[in-house]
This record gives C-alpha cells, structure tokens and sequence, in this order.
C-alpha cells in the first residue's frame, strides 16, 4: 500500500484526484499506476484500470488469477467491473469512498452473481490516503476563492 | 445499430464473443469498436470500453455528456461504469445480458445514486443480435465435440 500511496501522491503533484493502485503477483510489484483522468482527457484513465491494463499486457492474459490489488480509494463501478472481469484475487483499498465506492459503500457488486468474486479487505493505511484526499481537497478549494 | 452488429459480426469472425458498440454524437458515429478480449488478450477490451476510449482520444476530454451509444448486448459493470463516467446521454442496447448485464438484469447501476445516470433503451435489433450470438456460441460448442 505504500506504493500506491506514492503513485497517488505523484497523481496529485499533476493536479489529478491522488488515488494510486498497485498490483502484486507472489509478492512481487507487477504493475502501478496513479489516476491520470485530466492530464490524459480520458474517462477510463483511473489507476486501477491502467494498472490492469499494464498487468495484462505484462502478464500476456486478460486473467490475474494470481494478482492482488492495493489501492488507496475504494473502487468506482467501473473498476470494481474491471477486477471482476481481469479476476483479481484479492484487493486491499486504503480508504472508503462514500460517493462512488462499489465495493460496498454506494453498492456492493460482489454480493450479486457474476462470473468472480474477489476478496475484499478494508482499512490497510486509511487515515494516510483519508490525508491525502484531504489535502488535495482542501487546497483545490483554497485556490477557488 | 446497425453499424455496431457490423462491428460485433467482425469480432465474431476473429473468434470474439460477437459484440458491438458504436458512439454517435449529433447523429455522426464518432467512434466504433468490437469485442477484442482474447486477441488482445486483456481484460479490458470490451467494445464499449474501446469504443469510449476512441471517443475521448477524438473529442479530446473525458466527458461524452452529447454522445449516444448503440450497444448489441447489455453491458458489464465494467462497462456500465465506464458509461456513468464518462457521462454518456443516452445508451441504446439490443441484447440483455441475463449473466451479466449491469442495466437491469443482474443489477442496474443506473438505480444508485451515482454522479451521472444515462438514459437506457433496450430492444432495438435485439433478434438480431441475439441470432448473432446464439449462431457464435453454437458453433463454438459445435468445435468442442
């Protein structure tokens, strides 16, 4: 998790939202990636997808059986739909997002029936993403006034 | 429609789960992808998603807000995800996906309280569609014996 907290704070040097994702394969770092939404004008561009993508072009497969993923925010719908379809193992989120989390705080898409459920665990390093949001935040509205 | 069963057909024909996806924006096709999961072999390249990658790259920003989608079957959460993000208007879908759709049949990420909600039409084609599918799937299962 402290890879992806570095990957995140990188994202929020570039003025993007800081959320990083790190994926791990037999306790090696296979892929990182920060959120690169603004600078690439790209919907898709979150970290977790890029961090997929760069794991399936690494791996050579679309399936990450093996792979787990540290990420510093919970998942939106799209990238909760992305893990369940790449199959990762296991995921490890820093903090909750109450605002689009799909792994539980808006909804929770690995109650419902699809092809994969992947592990879930909360709270690894919490309060050092909660911060860094935060700041990203509070500094965003500071510059608005 | 139309024009994404060609793109599904052509997918079909590399050995792709047939599906299709065109995006419109003041009645021009801005972009037009089919399923391409296994020859890229990533998780990722669902049509919809490679669709909306396109027309990001094109219209230069994330956000698709006059943009309509002409899908062949209903999308993933995955794909569904990518829809509210990128805050595409309208979604026409043909199929529904009973395994996996995430716009009504497993579940139906429109109903949450997400920061976007796409207007959805389902039906348009559908026969074809599903006659496109079907035929793959037959075929598919026609090899393994």
């Amino acid at each position: 998790m402290r890879r992806a907290l570095l990957a995140a704070k990188k994202a929020g040097e570039k003025g993007e939202v800081p959320i990083g994702c790190v994926i791990v394969k037999d306790g090696k770092v296979v892929s990182s990636a920060g959120n690169a939404r603004e600078s690439k004008k790209n919907a898709l561009h979150h970290a977790e997808i890029l961090a997929i993508d760069k794991a399936c072009k690494k791996l050579g497969g679309w399936r990450l059986w093996e792979c787990e993923m540290y990420v510093t925010l919970e998942p939106c719908p799209m990238c909760c739909g992305a893990i369940i379809n790449s199959r990762i193992r296991k995921v490890h989120i820093a903090a909750r997002d109450p605002k689009a989390g799909a792994m539980g705080s808006v909804v929770d898409l690995c109650e419902y029936p699809f092809n994969h459920k992947p592990e879930v665990e909360f709270g690894l390093m919490e309060k050092e993403s909660q911060a860094l949001l935060q700041s990203f935040f509070r500094a965003l509205r500071d510059k608005k006034k």
